[in-house]
């Protein structure tokens, strides 16, 4: 059940939309749910392929430059096009080409459907050509998550009143461009074509592109191979851009045709891309493909799969979520989760602080070899982080950009850019996170402990004492409708945590590891006087409190400001940010999205119950959730707080943000933070899970109209699978031989393949 | 003494520098100290000719644009190049052009002088050519203050061992660029060519060329017409773009060559420019022109002119500035003082609070007219910055740009530019000045309550109360190393200054100008509620006080932060803007220029002495002066503070800032600002003169240098000449028949042509 997301919709409205909810992809390669044949004509089209972190570096224009703000940025570029075949039916000596639109004949049935638990996906067809010819057709299309380079393609033609010649038009073509929206600043606005093609070449059977990029010096490369399984001729044509290939045959039964794409990259596969794409060629079927295909899925919704009995709807949402989180993690250190995944160009493919704190923990309790991945990857950019310190005046410490691909920061606008410091801080929380769910030592002797002492130098160089308190000035916490203000609650308490675990870091190294200890010793200069300054700082850290009202100040002036005017702020004039200037929403206490809320969710221990409640009250009448960051942290913390009905209301918010566009943007690509967000929601916020230094604890709840809901996690060797019902929790330990859990407070010791069951609190 | 500026420099690096120096204005149009023949050969040069207010408009390009941050600026351009005459010796067939350099033989002796008292520029020089041949030349040049639209040169050639042929080759040539310096963000960085040649026209004796911008739509037009004393053979030629003239005669005696320039555009002279600079043609000599020039000139410099005795350097250096502000001060209600002047491209010829803060006084008090002139151009631009303010969110009021020509806001970068509300106040506040020194009730009534009243809604609209106070958020002050803060005293103090004196405004109408109080009741719906507002709001004003330091701090968060190291900051990191982000800058105490200090001269009596002197000594060690509209302020303030010392070493600094290029940018133009500012130090600072709603009053004091240094100051209908001594201040009343004064807060009585004279306190 809710292993299909189907759609019958050919309204053309909707196609922009469902080429980013269908798009197929792998972590390495992303192609958006174009049709094979097209619809521009008709249409506006992202027609997009992507691979992740292949980038062109392109200028940043400013009327006033100021120092330190970035020269230039990376851009995700769309790269070839080997998603189109046409057909035509050939009779008469016309060619009827086949189209959904255009008054191109009639089409008797049509629906597409993307298979979560198999991992294509397919569009079925019965089409009536303008003169009458009957053909049914099946798309079928998948990246593959065994063979990362590969996109393969099967059309089925199968005869209905109409057996005779049949024409496909199959093309590589290197001559794309990115997408351009001058109209909207969360696309990119310029900068759309960076791509050269360096070769075409045919060999054998094998068709290849090969393309570069402008600036970066980056190549890519397409190789294509076609079996079609009646009789062809078959013709290649080549030209400086593109290769075309036709192939006519006589359609008299039910016939196949197979389009393998591998694609490689310069960052990934040496220096002769195209050559390393024809030695992968193949010639697997799309049914061997789809073997492979499902056999890793299984393997992964065993290990992830959230079921939800009682609402078909939340539990497509939430399959839907963690298959496409699933198809845009980065599997190598270049390359990361962009903001929209690999399914569109929106924030031109940069990698956020989403990753860590959105996103991570999916993977961390599911799959956590790619959260370990997602962490190499910031290990890899420490070294231009710890430029980026410098260029912004810091004698030490790592600063991590922003946004970014490959590094260096791409943000333009520091006030909710740069100004976000706690960017740095989110990243060693989530290597500490990693730390306490796989007790994964190696890991923390050889990438953790320096990454967490970099970034804990960062604090004790931006932030300074007075009055006793150690405190940081002109930042910008999560809110970007608050920028550039003293004492974020967020970053200051962010802060704190790493610069704690920093130091217990250090020790750590200095116990157990004394061979790293002496190398970073040597790299960094190290020392137990500085370990000392972190403690430091993170035992006066100032967390600001408010005596007045109870709660934790999102900042220092905060709660001086007035309240936006809600009352008289009309529907259309949301997302603010679309309507009013920032400095008039810097203005006022007005929050895009959860601050010191998501704070409360993150650092639990920092605070009492009471206060965070009247946080949440505070906050909740304030946020407007114009980020797809925001709802899901509302829904976990009205958990906490005990707002049940809340809570699945703003969980509602979440896991169906794309599948019903409620952004209105979904075009440009999905949010990928709100999908893991989703995840999180349900695991967080209803089971209540936490880890912490302590271990793993539960304070579990069910939606009142949820009869049950059941997930499995990873936790250090063990796999538990949890299911909560209307009066109890049960967890059943199907590997690892013990774990200790704690479910509100208490102690459990689970055992293997044994069930555990606690009664539920009402 | 003192009213040359005299320079035999010919080095390479200092020709920049001397354009700038030795430009030619008349406040409608400026011409760059280039030569005549030029030198871009072996130099960099930015040659150019600016209309006051004659802009395109061009794109601001932004990678991350935010609502309401302005599409497009205006951009001052170079205009039709007139100034270029070139001479050749033309003898056995060969033609030695006259060059000061390139091996084109040899300078015997060459000096060039700025005539601060006749209001023009020449050079002199005796050149040999590379065959022997020597002759003498004098350029001359003058932009008419009397005929706006007349630039006119004069070279007189002497022969000394050589008499035979000589050629003039003179052009009016449309195919000009804007500079570019892509190093530096203070220079325009783009958008070089904004102009296209339209027509170019010969009329009898008259050659012109019109030129069209590509945007704005404007056009501008020069006619040109020679006289030679020579008898010569002339030759016109004309292409698409440039018209050449071309005069051949056989130097005899010493031959006096003439070229009229009259330039005229499509904002001051109809739609066709250049039939009307034809007709403005006419057939003035040289000598005529300066015969009027001097006449103006000895006017001006009977109402301005300040003299200091003991220090010829100084002497020099205020004439020049007064002079400099002379020739840039627009003359109608299209254009103001940009911030280079008419002297060169820098900051794109925008128009800021300078204006107001640093050079209207100058002017109300020497030349109430042309100080009105500039009011003017602020209440022309009133409905544009109402349209600004509801832009940024507000229901009403008017948000004066941070820097514009034509009256939009042509900032990009917020945080240090529309951040800086305080302009509004700014504005009002030389609104306020003007009447107090004019009484000038008509322009009260007209002009001055309708703005009044319009800023202070502003004030309404961006404050709100807190805890009993009215509080304003999220703005910048003057100085732009601080942005973005809350209750910054400059704004605050300047905010209740324009609310009080717009509630008076509104009271007066009331009572004296029923007619324009109906009309303005209808246009903008005022009432006396809202009035009560007003005075409500800056009654209740919070001013930051310090009880710890005893000062006003900058705003409320300044003294919490950390205070910038300036004990490791380098010699070569000034101006720290150019070697800092600006966060780093935001999270320090560190100023770039005057704030509160600047605030405490404005508005001396909101603070007692002690607490300026305490506010003066804690801002003093924490302000680079990395602006140049910084030291004039701390000279004055240090006299107020009775630190006369330090006022006169901030003096000096004011007072030769372009002349000895100390900012190193002088080639981009003249700071106008400072040159205001050295006339202030004088006046406001060591005379200690103020302006108030009670009248003028005088606290003087004289540097220990000086000798005796004296000014005339136009008050009402008076003209009194001040003078001080080593001892005592003497007044005498040239014009008017009373003038009441305070002197250290006792009052005088001034008679005409009575001398009243004061001892001086030690």
């Amino acid at each position: 059940m809710s292993w299909k997301i189907r759609s019958s919709n050919l309204n053309l409205d909707n196609l922009l939309i469902e080429e980013s909810l269908f798009f197929t992809g792998n972590g390495y390669l992303g192609v958006r749910g174009n049709f094979e044949e097209g619809y521009k004509q008709v249409s506006k089209t992202i027609r997009g392929t992507y691979i992740n972190a292949f980038y062109d570096i392109v200028e940043i224009p400013y009327a006033e430059k100021h120092h330190g703000f970035p020269d230039t940025q990376q851009k995700l570029l769309n790269i070839i096009d080997s998603q189109t075949i046409e057909i035509a039916i050939v009779h008469d000596g016309i060619e009827e080409w086949f189209s959904l639109f255009q008054n191109s004949g009639e089409v008797i049935s049509y629906e597409r459907v993307l298979h979560l638990d198999k991992g294509f996906s397919e569009r079925i067809i019965h089409w009536r050509s303008p003169s009458g010819k009957e053909v049914k057709l099946n798309f079928k299309r998948l990246a593959s998550f065994t063979r990362l380079e590969q996109f393969i393609q099967e059309i089925i033609i199968e005869p209905v009143n109409y057996k005779g010649k049949v024409k496909i038009r199959s093309t590589v073509n290197g001559d794309v461009s990115n997408f351009i929206d001058l109209s909207d600043p969360r696309v990119a606005s310029g900068h759309a074509k960076r791509l050269n093609v360096t070769e075409t070449r045919m060999e054998q059977e094998i068709v290849a592109v090969e393309v570069k990029t402008l600036a970066s010096n980056l190549k890519a490369a397409c190789a294509v191979t076609y079996d079609i399984s009646s009789q062809a001729k078959i013709e290649h044509k080549k030209n400086e851009k593109e290769i075309e290939s036709i192939f006519c045959f006589d359609l008299k039964r039910a016939t196949t045709f197979t389009k393998r794409s591998i694609y490689t990259d310069t960052l990934r596969h040496g220096q002769d891309p195209i050559m390393r794409a024809i030695e992968l060629q193949n010639h697997q079927s799309f049914q061997e493909a789809l073997h492979e295909q499902a056999k890793y899925l299984s393997d992964f919704w065993h290990h992830a799969d959230v079921q939800i009995e009682g609402d078909l709807k939340l539990q497509e949402g939430i399959r839907f979520n963690l298959y496409h989180l699933l198809q845009s993690t980065g599997r190598d250190h270049h390359s990361n989760i962009a903001a929209k995944g690999l399914s569109g160009e929106g924030y031109e493919g940069h990698y956020f602080w989403d990753t860590e704190i959105f996103m991570v923990p999916v993977f961390l309790l599911t799959k956590p070899e790619l959260a370990k991945q997602l962490l190499l990857y910031r290990y890899s950019i420490l070294d231009t982080a710890k430029l980026r310190a410098k260029e912004m005046g810091h004698q030490k410490g790592a600063l991590f950009p922003w946004r970014t691909i490959s590094g260096s920061e791409c943000s333009s606008y520091h006030p909710s850019g740069t100004a976000q410091y706690h960017i740095s801080a989110d990243i060693a929380y989530s290597y500490i996170q990693y730390y306490f769910a796989t007790h994964d030592e190696e890991f923390l002797t050889n990438y953790g402990a320096e990454l967490l002492m970099e970034t804990a130098r960062l604090w004790t160089e931006v932030g300074h004492y007075d009055h006793g308190f150690f405190k940081i000035d002109m930042v910008t916490g999560p809110d970007e409708y608050t920028c550039l203000v003293n004492n974020n609650y967020y970053t200051n308490v962010m802060a704190k945590h790493n610069l704690t675990f920093a130091a217990k870091a250090y020790w750590y190294l200095k116990d157990h590891a004394p061979k790293q200890y002496v190398h970073l010793q040597q790299k960094m200069g190290i020392s137990d006087e500085e370990t000392l300054e972190w403690e430091n700082a993170a035992r006066d850290m100032y967390l600001p409190y408010n005596e007045e009202y109870g709660i934790n100040p999102q900042d220092d002036s905060f709660l001086q400001k007035a309240v936006w005017d809600f009352e008289h702020t009309r529907e259309d004039q949301y997302p603010l940010l679309l309507h009013y200037h920032p400095l008039t929403l810097y203005r006022y206490q007005v929050c895009k999205q959860a601050d010191t809320v998501l704070a409360h969710f993150l650092l639990e221990d920092e605070q009492n119950l009471e206060v965070m409640k009247r946080s949440f009250d505070y906050y909740e009448k304030i946020t407007t959730h114009d980020s797809s960051l925001s709802s899901c942290i509302f829904s976990i913390m009205a958990c906490k707080c005990g707002y049940y009905e809340k809570a699945y209301h703003y969980f509602i918010e979440t896991a169906r943000l794309d599948l019903d566009n409620t952004h209105g943007n979904t075009k440009d690509g999905l949010h990928m933070a709100n999908m893991g967000g989703a995840w999180m929601a349900i695991v967080f916020g209803f089971a209540g899970l936490r880890i912490k230094e302590t271990g793993i604890s539960f304070q579990p709840s069910i939606p009142e109209k949820w009869e049950t809901y059941s997930f499995p996690i990873q936790f250090d060797d063990s796999l538990v699978q949890v299911t909560i019902k209307k009066d109890r929790i049960s967890f059943n330990l199907e590997e690892g031989d013990f774990l200790a859990i704690k479910v509100y407070e208490a102690d459990y010791l689970l055992r293997k393949n044994q069930t555990t069951e606690i009664l539920l609190r009402k």
